[in-house]
């Protein structure tokens, strides 16, 4: 958790990624920060006066450890407002040595610059209006983002496709609900200010909005950290040798994804530029009549609920019409895709009739059709992402929406109902602050911004 | 091997290190990079034609991938001969997300910008005669330094601590050859322009030059990859404990250097900002008057040998002046360091009588005593780095300077065995191309630069 909200003293922090690398940056930002910095250069290691530097302009300059040389370094100071945290900032571009990186830190320490917290430059940022709260909290995904359906999800948050909606739709609401609160004042003469059916056709508005945006999120999520997929079937219908033969594609993600396991880090491959996660549903082995083992197919199925693509994997010489409708039937849902495969092509050429849906035909082993099978997945993927224009991917802002229309249906429902003005107010204040919370805005609640930005990482 | 070693075409690399963080930097360098890099802003990327940038100044940018927005960036323009590489180059700040980082890649190559070799953007900077040879190997050793040591070693030799000398005599001793080459065009006429006697000087001046910095590599070696210590002694003296005892102490290195293996990066510690490293003298069980056994002593012995110091543990009870002295003998050097330790005073709190050189007393069961162990093994350290003016740590400097020293040996037997011009000649060639291999002079041999170059990191 960020602690320091309010602050604007010089902090410092590597802006780089750890480990070594050609160059390295290191972040100074704050008040006075070039004359706290001044000392690292010691006497004749900077030939323009820090205070003569034009801004965002890179100077060579010579660090000094006391009075030994430590490094040729690229220094820019960024005056404020025009830095990334609106505050005077200077950025050290140094070799990308370890020690060289731990050592400007310690020097910059000495001299009075403190170390960031996590995420506290981008708190910085936020706080002198550089972005918003929705664009703050982008910068992180778009950091993170391995995959480009989530870099294009992060980067349209970051720059503010929804979080302007959602600013100016707020903003009508806070007018009507001055207006409603304006009625309070004069109580006692029962006048009114605030338009009841303009009101009621606003919060229409807003709802329609918060809807769309809401039904986005299921979408939104699955391409930000990977479309769940499911593989089922009755045992050896091959569906081990199916994932080996779409993982073991070139495509497949091999590079490590910071928190997540190891063995879900195996099972993300890239397809199109989506990310693709299958989901363990080890579990169902085989059709059973005996209670316990039907206990474990009911919780298998909860979980494959979760996947939006399932692939069915069967023998088309042994379809089982039955089976295929009960998993079928559980995913029964338009927006998610249920693919039979019948599989073994190399052994039996023969064709599934009377199923529903779509049917691909592979060899698992051979590879034939798998192709095919990618396009579909791929197909899916670009249908889904283009089904909103705006997607929301961050569960925080999922959950604010959720309560703002809570809110909003319980005004509706008061003003239905009649009813006082006072406890109208309570709920458009509500849902304010609902809607509040995914830009930033009248964020009274420092825990709130300390938990946003303390996810974030060091030096950003 | 870096085989591009003429070019000038545009190329580019990731310059800061793999992995996620706030910022991230991609290089460019070479001919027309301008013109080439420009697509990747789109129609409004850039507000400032990139052909009006100032020279050093950072400016913002979008960048788009094809008609999707990328990411913002800032974009500095370094106008040669003012760049690393005295090209014109151009530096990108993104955001520091692998997938943004690899798509800005594949944009710029796309549009005709190559993928950099290793070593490439240095290489240009030594052609362009922004560093010589030996001064681009000690940004590579920069880079790697993991110590205050290793790092001070590296910044003397990048900026020019001893090539400058060597280059300023090698060239004495090529005006030297010219002279007695111009002999070589009248020989018929048997004139002598090169006076014998003045060269004899000359020999011997750069003859001690060649000695001082050779004398200095075991030093320099030292500290750069660590100064070997032994710990010594019979079976349960608590040798392994003292190991313990001085790499539990917070000081010691746990993280990750490259290119050594795990085991010896756990026998790496640091102590007032030098690199000790452990070597492996497992072996040395007991004294024994089995054959066998002796010859395995003797080759833990010869292993001794390769340490600068040797911490013999023993028993202050059972001292055994015999067996130390066995110890001692072998590394009977004093460039090197001895200790006697007298370990578990926590048992037994006698002195050891009757020993040569340093004894110190130590519980390292209990911790006491190690403190001023540490103190023993720094001031050694320091009295090691500070006994050169000048410190030689690259091996491939190291056969040059003996192959230099050799091939001058033959000028100085030559001249005084009256050998002819033409012969001396040779020998004098050769000294100087010994000599220009450490500064880059003259070097004629593509692979020799390929292979230094090559052994770099890519975006160097």
């Amino acid at each position: 958790m960020l602690t320091n909200l309010m602050n604007s003293d010089p902090i410092c922090a590597p802006a780089t990624a750890q480990g070594t690398g050609a160059v390295a940056i290191v972040r100074v930002s704050g008040d006075s920060c070039r004359d706290r910095i001044s000392p690292i250069f010691g006497p004749d290691g900077l030939k323009t006066p820090i205070d003569k530097m034009v801004s965002h302009k890179a100077y060579f300059a010579k660090i000094y450890d006391g009075d030994a040389f430590l490094d040729e370094v690229l220094v820019t100071f960024f005056a404020a407002p025009h830095s990334y945290t609106g505050e005077d900032s200077i950025e050290i571009s140094c070799h990308g040595s370890t020690y060289i990186v731990k050592r400007i830190m310690e020097l910059l320490i000495n001299n009075g610059i403190r170390l960031a917290e996590p995420g506290e430059f981008t708190m910085r940022a936020f706080r002198n209006g550089k972005l918003d709260l929705s664009q703050a909290e982008a910068v992180a995904d778009l950091i993170a983002s391995q995959s480009k359906a989530a870099h294009d999800i992060a980067a349209r948050q970051m720059r503010g496709n929804y979080s302007q909606r959602i600013k100016s739709l707020r903003q009508k609401l806070v007018d009507f609900t001055s207006l409603i609160e304006l009625e309070l004042d004069f109580a006692e003469e029962d006048v009114t200010f605030a338009d009841r059916s303009s009101l009621s056709s606003l919060l229409a508005e807003i709802k329609t909005e918060i809807n769309s945006l809401s039904a986005s999120f299921k979408a939104g999520n699955a391409l930000k950290n990977g479309i769940p997929v499911a593989i089922v079937g009755k045992p050896n219908v091959g569906k081990s040798t199916l994932l080996n033969a779409i993982l073991h594609e070139d495509k497949a993600i091999v590079s490590a994804i910071p928190g997540t396991t190891r063995d879900s880090i195996e099972d993300v491959f890239n397809l199109g530029g989506f990310n693709f996660r299958f989901i363990d549903t080890a579990g169902i082995r085989h059709s059973t009549d005996d209670e316990i083992e039907k206990i474990g197919i009911e919780r298998t199925f909860s979980k494959i609920k979760e996947a939006m693509i399932v692939l069915y994997v069967t023998d088309a010489a042994s379809f089982d019409k039955s089976e295929v409708r009960q998993f079928a039937d559980i995913i029964n849902d338009p927006q998610r895709l249920f693919v039979t495969i019948a599989n073994k092509t190399d052994i039996y050429q023969g064709k599934i009739t009377d199923n529903d849906g779509i049917t691909l035909y592979i060899s698992a082993k051979q590879g034939t059709g798998i192709d095919e099978l990618e396009r579909t997945l791929v197909g899916f993927a670009t249908t889904m992402s283009g089904r909103h224009d705006t997607l929301v991917s961050n569960t925080r802002h999922y959950n604010a929406l959720q309560n703002a229309l809570a809110a909003l249906n319980k005004v509706e429902e008061g003003i239905a109902s009649d009813l006082p003005t006072d406890l109208l107010a309570i709920d458009l204040r509500s849902a304010l602050t609902d809607l509040g919370l995914i830009t930033g805005e009248d964020i009274t609640n420092d825990e709130v911004l300390g938990n946003i930005f303390g996810k974030f990482c060091i030096g950003k």
